[in-house]
């Protein structure tokens, strides 16, 4: 949630000259994405969000993560669109740094989603997946069950800092984990990093899906798995049944889900949970207090885990 | 340059409710001022900004700052208009703080301002000045003398850590300055911060003045001191003559300053460049490294003040 790179306005129009995007009228760096320097700007042709991309994103996966959004819009779903140079490539450079010019989506993240909200996110996301079935380049998931392990022979050793008795608590999740992961789902381009912020309304309709620099290849149902995850727990950690069904039932009117990815899904949770509660500890444990990125609370996912452990029938995610 | 506090969707848009401001299509924190949350709004009627004002801003000064904003947009100098509410208030309450929605001015500011810039600038302060004198509230100013004694109070005894020596040059500086400091010079609204980031170009043309969070009554030349600290300088400390001509000219062209102001130019960017040095000392000293502010050097301002004070005629600066 920074700009950790700044414009200057003469290299800013310098670098515009290879878009067809008018004249310059304004250029504000704004707090959203943790990764990235991000920048709204108005033009004589509209509105854009240009990107720069920092140490922390792999120069190698811009042409996946650009072409894919390319590919998606296309396609009808409704994300940004990387705007093409006039040497027909996607990504420029700027400030030193790869940069591309993405098309502006109105639209407001909710802070508080409702029910009617999580129906529009399972639909958008089965949308998504269909989407991307036929786009041409694969990207492994860096944070698979291997990274996973990583990031947890990092972070063991002092996770009883953040609560004591963590250590023994997740190596239980990694043992059960390792033993009953599924092998055989449906698998494809999945988002990977679905969250409310990700996720544009205009009222109850959704606006748009941003965000695509955790997208890879990987189990469709894990994807599910992470919406439920992200969307369908309260405040205090509560699984909202009727949110969860819908998200689900939402999904399902567009990509039904197949009895192996049902079977899967409280495993597939739980995994999420710990995928999202070790990148967190990680942080929390290595980042220095007065970095720029903004550190979460892994105990949230640490809730999460706990929910999905007790878990013993699909049916309790609001599965049919 | 941060977002203090986050705004729902919900709790924004029965806020603008107040506001004949149409439609919210999207909004974004945006990282720019030091003092307040800002974020760009797109509506259904064009683009506004939301200030939600922290605990750095005295909320009895809003009407000031707002009024005087209101004021001069209404002569015609280009700076944010305060969008009146439906009961005629120009400041709410939004998420607990008091919040303003004002007019979008585009335009960009110069990293590296120009000659032309310059002049610019010195014409729309002296076009401030004019406008600003028929304002019908006035506000003391906090960071006069007695507030640099307040501060260097505070700072004094660890100012050696920043440099060794600091302590007794910055007591000679006090001391010139508390024996010579202008008693009469013609006084009135002066912004008091016009820095770069504070004044909008489109091309070569000003198209916008912001941030009047530092607006106040005191002498005029000393806001035309201030111009000549943040604009004349360059980036190794030297003063550049050709710009300070252009500044002051400029101003000039607009209000010509009487011979007692040029007489106290100089005394008058020495003090300018000890207020900025001190808070910039207060806060290098205060606050924790780990904080949102950004902390700025206060040598830089060391290097202004070391070079008004070898100054002997006011035409060191470009002034005729």
């Amino acid at each position: 949630m920074a700009v950790y790179t700044d414009v200057s306005e003469g290299e800013l129009e310098t670098f515009l000259r290879d878009y067809p995007a008018g004249k310059l009228l304004s250029y504000k760096g704004i707090a959203e994405g943790s990764e990235n320097s991000n920048f709204l700007l108005h033009t004589s042709e509209g509105s854009f969000i240009l990107t720069l991309y920092e140490k922390r994103v792999d120069t190698a996966d811009l042409p996946f993560f650009l072409g894919l959004m390319h590919h998606l819009a296309g396609k009808g779903i409704s994300c940004p669109l990387p705007v093409e140079r006039s040497d027909g490539e996607l990504c420029g450079t700027l400030a030193g740094r790869p940069a591309a010019l993405i098309t502006f989506l109105e639209g407001m993240w909710m802070r508080r989603p409702s029910v009617a909200h999580c129906r529009e996110v399972g639909k958008a996301l089965a949308a998504l997946h269909l989407a991307g079935s036929d786009f041409s380049l694969s990207r492994p998931n860096a944070l698979a069950i291997d990274g996973w392990h990583k990031l947890w022979a990092a972070s063991r050793d002092r996770a009883d800092e953040v609560e004591k008795g963590l250590s023994e608590e997740v190596d239980a999740d990694f043992a059960a984990i390792d033993a009953n992961w599924p092998k055989e789902l449906p698998c494809g381009v999945i988002h990977a990093d679905l969250f409310p912020d990700n996720v544009f309304f205009l009222g109850d309709k959704l606006s748009g899906l941003i965000d695509f620099y955790f997208a890879c290849n990987d189990f469709y149902a894990y994807d599910v798995a992470t919406c439920l995850n992200a969307w369908c727990f309260e405040k205090d950690f509560s699984f909202n049944l009727t949110k969860g069904r819908a998200l689900l039932s939402g999904y399902q009117s567009v990509r039904p889900l197949s009895d192996g990815e049902k079977v899967a899904m409280p495993l597939l949770a739980r995994g999420s949970a710990l995928r999202f509660m070790l990148t967190r500890l990680y942080d929390w444990l290595t980042i220095p207090d007065g970095a720029l990125v903004q550190k979460r609370d892994p105990l949230e996912y640490v809730r999460r885990l706990r929910f999905h452990r007790a878990v013993t029938s699909p049916s309790e995610y609001g599965l049919e």
